[in-house]
């Protein structure tokens, strides 16, 4: 086991964080009970001791053929949520699995884009599914380059980068995948794992036909030993940020409308009438604003943090490591926030961050928007509105809980439109994948920050719950840019940057494959 | 006294009409203590019995020329808001009187669009002073004509009309006014009052300038009688509507914006984040939400209800008579609203629409507000908001509650930003102008429902309290379509349309300033 003892641990178990908020020492928000001050070492595992000469020589030998690769693959475009390029990516995808020698390769039609399989038949004794998307985001103006799918490399002053949309997010790191399998394979004959590839083209679009994608071989799946995403998650001076898991989400519409129970059916009525007519403006904001404390910190939906479970010893040490290296300050700056709710930080701001569920309104309108002064009633309000549910707190209780607090108040006429809603993934650190790659990053002397999961959301539960695999979401590299401009990929590191290029990417791909084969 | 008894007057003085909406009676909104049930009957005014005829033989002789000045002033754009026409148009009117024999007339600058003061001395005994605007909305699409501004006349359902931009608001009129100036003047070398005209080019831009076109007459305006804004208010059947005021208003947009209590303070940060930062949006939500019950119909900022006057008994009268002939429906079913809030109806609903201040959300917005999923936690958001102000509830007390009331309810960082403010003003049914007015309309045969004041706002304290002058706004005719497509004003009406024509307007205008002058 790999933690460092600070406290005795008869003190650690009588610790309890205080987490009230100043003035809400009444908050339904959970306190959460620590029992443990020991902090997680991800540097104390042996670093991954096999090598592999020969592949990585051929790495080494292919490297511009490699980087070709990946130009090849951005210079497809495939922006899903303008179906623009989507059915060739898929092919193209699919021809270069058959081409590494994917025995069974199918494009999956579903209501949406199609999805890809693969299976890659080792004869090996472990089986890794290798998730990827190969769909991109749209294009915004204000990038540095002419063409974003020009696949150029462009000097930077982190070295030579691959600039172009999706070359981090995600082809870069995926091609890179393949071509480390490329070298094994044109090395040794076949691959020490056996690999399903299952890949979709709308993830950027929250992943809605991902169980279509993977149905047809959902009970083959199964039978695998870890599901695997390939993502560069190195910082330019070269530590990782390894997330084992991600929390859920349900993002929903609220809407008021005038109707039969009051306010103007049609369209605006003119402001005056205020008097007598209802307005569905107000009713919106008053039905948002019962969902929280004055603050807009604390949910006040009955129940909803019920199912919050509390941290367990592993996440706690997970989170102790987490806190001794906090830079709070940072962060705001980054960020271009002040201070954390309430003033809190460091192990606090943590935990409330990975373990309390959200209520955020993403965006909000009603009626006259323009500038100056027109003055109207309007006739309809409408908000988006997401909330992060860490697991244990399940979509459909999220949505159950929130309709029952609005009939509960007489928001009965508040109508909630669902446009999401999955529950959160999180893979245990010790899990032979997830200890596989911390080996492989310690041999490369990669510094890990490992946390339960991320504050952020994906369907990340298909892996975790519909396959029931360990699922990792990680590697080395690094690339910025993901849904805006400039997107890049690293290439070749400059001097006395830390972050690997593409060469030691794809050979810790390589390293991690045999880590899992050889049973890490 | 023009009071109808329904009632002993024992009864009616113990008559209490009980406000509270369902559900809300510890509600701070006033109940309205009622004292009397006689109702104010308009056709017991004494009908005017003057004629003119040579003027009125003037008027009609002469109707084609005085048409051809309805077309000549619309055809003169004057967009405020676009400042498109403005300055030709100021000169338009100010050639105009002169050529009527207006012995001085001014061109006033301002900061904004200019004004026009005229004055007319016929050496009488009384003055009127006349407003007018000379400015028009602007133009939106679907337009049943090619061009608003051509002037033509066209064939409708109800008559012959001048289908323009600005026909009914408010050129049209307008010149109607002078063309019967005109008439009277070539008939009997003079008018029976004198007259100032002042004219403003940004009515439709909430008059932010006409203190100061007003100014360098005022001590001269103070001394008339009365003021007058000629305007179409009758409906097609011919029915009148004069309502003797207007409401006040405060007009303003409420901020919220990350900074140093929280939030992000450049951009949006990612919607995850919500768990370690505080949301401008929710907190605005809550703020406006503190203002009101969750209805939103009873407004909870301390004070806000106090200054509002108790119906005098003259109002009382004028109530009872608009609630005898109140068509809650036929309202409803015109502005496609269901109900008016908490189901009330008839007198509760005149009142309340009359007496109670009100706060309206007229537009909102925050962060994201295009198709789909976008998660993202918005650096600022934006209400607009608008609160009708009864006599007696000052703008400067209104702003000031407002935000003591967020200061008290810690909503310290929520920003206030006045676009308007104004008092009410009203001009009791009694006094001589209006009663002139009346008593010409029912010269006419014209059926009229006479309101203590209108909802809606208008900057007319300008003559009521800048001034100190009775002011009323109205006249026979009828238009449509201000701020929208197909303006027009009814000039020649079909066989059984009830409203008048431009020649009776025009006539009707001629026994207004006689029977003004008679001391009616």
């Amino acid at each position: 086991m790999t933690v460092s003892r600070l406290l005795p641990c008869l003190l650690a178990s009588l610790l309890v964080l205080s987490m009230h908020a100043a003035g809400a020492s009444d908050s339904p928000r959970p306190t959460y009970a620590w029992s443990t001050d020991e902090v997680y070492d991800a540097a104390a595992i042996p670093a991954y001791a096999g090598t592999h000469e020969a592949v990585y020589a051929r790495i080494d030998a292919d490297l511009d053929a490699h980087v070709a690769h990946l130009q090849r693959w951005v210079r497809q475009r495939s922006i899903s949520a303008q179906d623009d390029g989507i059915r060739d990516m898929a092919g193209l995808l699919a021809d270069d699995l058959r081409a590494l020698g994917f025995a069974e390769v199918e494009v999956v039609d579903t209501p949406g884009h199609p999805g890809v399989l693969g299976w890659y038949d080792a004869g090996a004794e472990r089986t890794l599914v290798v998730y990827m998307m190969y769909d991109v985001q749209p294009i915004e103006p204000n990038w540095r380059i002419d063409d974003p799918f020009a696949g150029e490399l462009v000097e930077h002053e982190l070295g030579t980068v691959l600039m172009a949309r999706g070359a981090t997010n995600q082809k870069g790191p995926q091609r890179a995948f393949l071509n480390a399998l490329d070298a094994m394979i044109a090395t040794t004959g076949t691959l020490p794992v056996n690999l399903y590839v299952v890949a979709e083209g709308e993830e950027e679009l929250g992943s809605p036909n991902f169980g279509d994608v993977i149905a047809p071989w959902r009970e083959r799946l199964r039978q695998a030993d870890g599901a695997f995403f390939p993502m560069n998650i190195q910082t330019p001076d070269g530590k990782a940020s390894l997330n084992l898991g991600v929390k859920g989400i349900v993002y929903f519409e609220m809407e008021a409308k005038g109707g039969e129970w009051g306010g103007p059916s049609k369209a605006e009525v003119h402001g005056s009438l205020k008097a007598l007519v209802d307005s569905p403006t107000l009713r919106l904001v008053q039905a948002i604003a019962s969902m929280t404390t004055p603050d807009g910190n604390t949910i006040v939906i009955p129940g909803y943090y019920d199912a919050v479970t509390a941290p367990t010893a592993e996440q706690q040490r997970l989170v102790n490591a987490l806190a001794r290296d906090a830079d709070d300050a940072a962060m705001q700056r980054a960020f271009a926030v002040s201070r954390w709710i309430g003033g809190m930080e460091g192990r606090e701001a943590i935990v409330r961050n990975l373990f309390d569920p959200t209520f955020n309104v993403d965006g909000l309108w009603s009626g006259y928007t323009g500038e100056g002064v027109k003055t109207i009633l309007p006739h309809m309000a409408t908000a988006k509105v997401d909330s992060r549910l860490p697991p244990g707190l399940e979509p459909d209780d999220a949505y159950r809980m929130i309709r029952s607090h609005l009939d509960a108040n007489g928001f009965n006429e508040i109508e909630i439109r669902p446009m999401s809603g999955y529950p959160a993934a999180s893979t245990s650190v010790e899990a032979p994948l997830v200890q596989a790659l911390l080996g492989v990053f310690n041999k490369y002397g990669v510094q890990t920050r490992v946390s339960p999961w991320l504050a952020g959301s994906a369907p990340f539960y298909q892996f975790t719950r519909t396959l029931g695999l360990p699922f990792v979401f990680g590697g080395l590299g690094h690339g910025s840019g993901a849904h805006a401009p400039d997107e890049y990929m690293l290439i070749h590191p400059a001097e006395g940057v830390g972050a690997a290029g593409l060469a030691d990417i794809e050979k810790s791909y390589v390293d991690i494959l045999h880590a899992l084969a050889d049973g890490f």
